[in-house]
């Protein structure tokens, strides 16, 4: 058994992995040390957001559980982490005001979340079935479920008569490259390596919406200490407490801890790539081109496994990611809407779905190839 | 045999169930009562409107005949309902003007929708087999056939050099609350009990673009007397003509006609909603935002047994859609388009397809479920 | 078997078949005669534009080969068309400018194409398995993977700080027809035989941006002469040259060597609807209305055997997809972005997938049924 069960039948057990599987599977696995550690970081920028991660976590589980979803992907943390991110996206983001009835619009979005992602597991998980249903070609929803959610909710909430929305900003004055389509974005800011490890902390505390380095270094700390602590449940689970969270779905005792060294890795390709194609200086300082590329980074190195293939096909991709961002920045940035994870999710979407075909990427863990 | 065949082998009577149960699906059930009732509503409110409902359904079986379709999908009105939306929208709607050349382009897509249909059937219906073909994890259609050819017509026809759309209004004055980018959409109009249910009503005759609360009367008549009338065809099928076609996916002879209330209850929580999130009033009172809602309430609750956790799940569905419909229509709004059912459609996938995973929901007619 | 191996195990011919069979399937079918012919004409037009097809379709091939894909597909030329699109439209296409900058956004949208195309025909091939493995009802990606990652790479790039796109131009004055939203079309060029077929022509040679009717000549005597030039392959296959590479999905012995003639038609269908429905005749002579509709002729008559029923209904889709063009035209002209072969891709799917269930259609070679 690769993936442990973390249902135990002790409610407060069951509660503390619900809740801290829940955070720690905004980067994709379950790690109750990671979700502790994420939660600090981001309490330590913001006690509204830590406080709306866990509201909004437990509540997508409580859905969850009332609707009859299965017990083990509770406890696993699967309905955790998209509802928290709908949740916080509309509450301590930095895109609506916090306020009563952003309050209520993001409790809200954090149940029906519940549904989008059962949709999109199933979508995505079981739209390919080559030959029974014991060969499984499945590929991760990921965050698909939180971001179509919280489009809607925004865009729609844009027509509502309350106090959401803050007052537009005066049109951005924007200066063209001479004879060009392209906007001249050179400033007199210079990269030195301390400005660049910042952007890149700042990069991955950005997946929650916290732009503040320190809680990156939560963030990579964290994703390091990926230990599982499996329950031990008499005749069904007994497995040491230090099995490796980020590599269980392709050898729970990997060695390979490296999922706080993926993500740091990521953020700073995408800093790399956004100082390399000119985009704008404060954007890659905040981080804004850092968290797809974090999560792009840590998909395609636990949902696959770990070689020096399919090591340069996440690169690869995330150089992509790095494309896509700022095409959807300014897709959705007409509409006044952020991009969220949309880039990381269509980039390890197209990834996963072409590694069925690639036989050089291993697989064979129950995603994209049997 | 829980669905009936209509296929008679009498032209004649062939022709009534094509015709009739074509309108009835509309609201995605067949019975001819209920086509009959709908049909004959249109006509009061207008001529034009009725005789496009009769022309387009009658299109749209007509070149599916042609192209090979089975036979017993045509006469169950399956490839009526869709043609329909697409010829009335395009032709007696409140969108384009009506004159010789829009006339061909909603013949033209009434034909075209038979193959977006069978397009969008195939694709939904087919593309989860968990196990085999006899066991079916379908996920229907339904009007979202209608609602891209429409978009695309729509979209496309504004660049023609023939007069098609209305001169462009001037842009609407928008106040903006203080401080904030919410618009400010406060006035004098007081809801009394007869506001609403006049919102109500209309919100169900805006499912065929028409605003006029005694076609909603007829609407929901027709809807409560769902009953089947399924011909006697000696050998196949001896079944009495009171079966229940709002029930029939999960039991035909269940005594709950209820598909009237459904349809006002789903306007009714659309318009409340649509108050409690101030939303335009003359919207509100126009029924645009109750039509949706209308097709999410009866679609939850028969391609899925009516139980109180079904009904619950439909009702949380219900407000969800209110979310989604004033994004869509924000979405589309930009480019002069109508959000038409799309709301709806969206809403019932991602609940349909949840329900494959949440057991408390009872599924396993066919659809979400084995 | 219907469809030739081209895998020789000699470098030198394994490197003419990728090469010409890359081309020879930016219209849909393999024949390094139909290539080597294309490939004449767009040198004749542009140098430039002759280089970028060689060099992107080998880039597609060589990723696809790192990444493991199967040999067979790689020497029957599936990872040559859409990196030699990607790469054409961002070099030698009329959209961005033509400098170092574009020219390794050119190369790396070539790499990265190998993956989308992987991804789309793994998306499109293998969503529906009705019954085991052996009955497919694929569906093919065609140029998908082309659309999006250009569509893509092309928006990202308008916010990069490089001299990627040119000046914008003034906003084009459009007038009115009296009391209508509809754009005032009417001019006074008069259509004779000549310039209509001058359009028809030119719009076969845009299928890769380019607007000169002598490079349509060549493309309309390459795709007549579609001969496959099957390698001998001892034990394996003793084909003669001259089978036809537009008929073999059905039958390689086929006489029917009509793909000229259907792309001629359907860039005649194109130019005559744009003029009917009095789109601008400035894109109309440019061959603008005529590229998409091209390659759904080819692709409706070779991936489902061609009869009258399916001659008929690939009519009836070039009339539609004559409505998709001005539609998505507007659609990503509003963002600054072409239309692409988008018009195309979606037709093509949706009556492919509505042959599922039309009987009157042949099919049964892999496609649509089994």
């Amino acid at each position: 058994m690769a993936i442990p069960t973390y249902s135990t039948g002790n409610p407060a057990m069951d509660f503390f992995f619900i809740l801290f599987n829940g955070i720690a599977e905004v980067p994709l696995f379950s790690s109750p040390i990671t979700g502790i550690l994420i939660l600090a970081g981001v309490f330590l920028a913001s006690r509204k957001a830590g406080g709306m991660m866990v509201l909004s976590g437990l509540i997508g589980a409580g859905i969850a559980i009332m609707a009859g979803a299965s017990y083990d992907l509770v406890t696993f943390g699967l309905f955790g982490y998209n509802s928290i991110l709908t949740g916080m996206a509309f509450w301590s983001g930095p895109f609506v005001k916090a306020n009563k009835a952003t309050f209520f619009i993001s409790v809200f979005g954090a149940a029906i979340t519940a549904f989008t992602w059962m949709a999109f597991a199933h979508l995505m998980g079981d739209m390919f079935v080559l030959n029974g249903i014991a060969n499984s070609w499945a590929i991760p929803g990921f965050t698909s479920s939180f971001i179509f959610t919280t489009w809607a909710m925004m865009y729609a909430s844009k027509r509502f008569g309350h106090d959401i929305w803050p007052a537009p900003a005066p049109p951005p004055k924007e200066e063209l490259i001479k004879e060009s389509g392209n906007p001249n974005t050179s400033n007199s800011f210079k990269w030195t390596a301390k400005e660049f490890m910042i952007a890149t902390l700042k990069g991955v505390s950005q997946v929650t919406f916290v732009e503040n380095w320190k809680t990156g270094v939560f963030w990579v700390v964290g994703l390091t200490l990926a230990f599982e602590l499996a329950p031990f449940i008499s005749g069904v689970q007994d497995r040491p407490w230090w099995t490796n969270g980020y590599t269980s779905q392709w050898d729970e005792f990997s060695p390979l801890y490296l999922a706080g060294l993926m993500a740091l890795l990521g953020s700073g390709i995408g800093a790399a790539m956004a100082i390399l194609t000119k985009l704008p200086t404060a954007e890659t300082r905040m981080g804004l081109h850092g968290f797809n590329q974090v999560l792009v980074m840590i998909a395609l190195t636990s949902f696959v496994p770990l070689t020096p293939q399919s090591f340069m096909m996440a690169v690869f991709a995330t150089v992509g990611c790095s494309f896509l961002m700022p095409g959807l920045q300014r897709f959705f940035g007409q509409w006044g809407l952020p991009a969220l994870t949309g880039p990381f999710v269509f980039t390890a979407w197209v990834f996963l779905l072409a590694t069925s075909g690639f036989l050089n990427i291993p697989a064979g863990i129950g995603w994209s190839r049997p």
